[in-house]
């Protein structure tokens, strides 16, 4: 079975960065598959990459690898890890971007990137994607099992960040934020349709309040509204978002990650 | 021999869109081979999408399987279809996406997609890309019939979309409007060489006019015509384009997509 | 062994052509394995290009076929050829886009592309990427020899770019230019490490000079200074790099391409 590489990143297309890495997997194993989960992570935004792989992991076959390189503090002594869990392998910097999906995978090891046998010869201080996390990943597709690459470390002592906000005043009322916005300018906020309970509602009990935006109900899908106007539905990760029907909520309402917003049942 | 998935969308590369529908296809379909045509299709756009589908399928191998998906009606009761042809498969929303190239293709089989064993488990109302035409494009790929998807469908009940702009007011007097602007800013229309005739004659008699602006003959190319000048010829899909040596012309001449315009012949 | 095609244009993501380019190759050659360096090289820059491919190749595994298509005189009369070298081919328009690379390489053979059972039955005047690079390419990886394609070219009538600029006024004061600026708009320098000697002095006593700003010493990392300052590094590729730690140094100092600026050892 040909193995899979899947590599996230805020390296963008502008560059050879993508490429590069690409080529040093090649060297190393030359019959691998390698995927591009996206590469326009936003400029160091390590909870937006979390959720990202968070959302997007569990559609890869099993045994994929996931590169996953947001590293504003490459260069520092921020330690670089390889973790197996029973499905999957993740290669990243110790910085919490693997929070949300450790929480959910039965880890089965997770070890520090120490040993220079399985990194380039030459070190930079500043394209770890390349130097090191590339080649951990090539040499794990090889069948090297994570021990020969350094020592294990605890759970309990790898970096984690928080999950993104979601607060409950009561049983009606709830808060969220916006915690990515997509292509198409639609706003995914941290509110799960499983958290609230929004699947087992009455959707057009709903009320949202986002800036002076008001929306009334939940949707079931575009089609539910007219052309340009607002709505919420719960999208294709199971996340609530904020969206204009062929336009843009982004542009049209200003909007920007982390902006928070109240959700609540009449 | 290994087999093509190709896929277009107007999901851009912001998000994990792509990457999402290239492991639900590895998971189904692991040795095939998933390229990517483009995903920058201006949001929305099936005209522009259909266009650029039927100007570049044929350069791919026989047996290729084409994803095509901008679907502005997805979650509403528009149908998805799948499409066998002499030479190849196309999966799409039937929005009339298809228009084009089903009029140069030798049409075997037509059928809806609505047989929920050949797609995910859980289907969302907003992210048909994942979860229907990811899916059906890799069971094409393992060699499941057609039939086995859903209903045939005749090709008198799929949708259809205008043709490009093309007006003949006689023999020697044209109109057309642009189509695309690609990266260069190159404005490629909707007149094609064939057409008119514009190999037959002599394209120094040819005169556009657009907006403001006059192009006096048809060059064979850029090198025909000093540094930012503006210049038309016949582009490389048979299409004439309008440009401005080592410029962008629709940078400097504030054009956009479906803007019409006269060409004739002096 | 699989064959890896590499390619590197100023084509964008926004069009169909690179995947036209990729399905021409599968036609000729289904089984080879095809990467992008970048598509996104500054539209017409060839000395761009010409930098980016010289610090990519070489981590790409011995045999790679490099595509490098920036060609503002595609449809003159400028010549396209294919190099075989001891560890690599490229293919491109003869218009210095290689020049650096093959400064480095040991160069077997140079021919010129000229027998049109190599190329695609049509050629356009605006697209050789397509119709002449990208089947060399694939029947490259299929073994076919270079004389095959046309006559052998001699490395002193090939066309040659300048270096980028650097200048050495005394053994304490050079001065560069920004030859690239990357995806997190990080300055890349014509400056190499190894060039003035940077490695064996004390990093602290350089000080560089661009625009209205000043550099005192240069930084291992980023790390080395607190957030949102300036700072000074020699990156990735072995050239100095300026850059802002969390922030973007093109932005802030409002910089581009090929701005001249001095270094000096106090």
């Amino acid at each position: 079975m040909r193995k899979n590489i899947v590599l996230m990143t805020d390296f963008g297309y502008k560059d050879n960065f993508i490429g590069v890495i690409k080529g040093v997997i090649l060297n190393i194993a030359p019959n691998t598959n390698i995927l591009d989960l996206t590469h326009n992570i936003q400029s160091q935004n390590i909870k937006q990459a979390a959720f990202i792989l968070d959302t997007s992991y569990s559609f890869f076959p099993e045994g994929s690898i996931f590169v996953a390189v947001v590293d504003p503090d490459v260069g520092s002594n921020r330690k670089a890890i390889a973790v197996k869990t029973c499905n999957y392998y993740f290669v990243a910097p110790d910085n919490g971007i693997l929070t949300y999906v450790l929480e959910k995978e039965k880890i089965i090891e997770i070890v520090e990137l120490t040993n220079p046998k399985y990194q380039l010869s030459q070190i930079s201080n500043t394209f770890h994607g390349r130097d090191i996390f590339a080649p951990i990943s090539a040499y794990i597709s090889k069948g090297i099992t994570l021990n020969n690459f350094g020592s294990t470390v605890k759970y309990n002592n790898i970096t984690k960040i928080n999950k993104p906000y979601f607060n409950i005043q009561d049983s009606n009322h709830f808060s969220g934020e916006i915690i990515h916005i997509d292509n198409f300018g639609n706003l995914i906020t941290s509110i799960q349709a499983s958290q609230i309970g929004l699947e087992n509602n009455n959707l057009k009990d709903w009320i949202i309040e986002i800036g002076v935006y008001k929306i009334n109900g939940i949707s079931k899908s575009f089609a539910d509204v007219e052309e340009n106007q607002l709505l919420a539905f719960i999208g294709s990760s199971g996340y609530m978002e904020i969206a204009i029907r062929n336009g843009n909520a982004r542009e049209y309402m200003g909007m920007n990650s982390n902006i928070k917003f109240n959700i609540s049942k009449s």
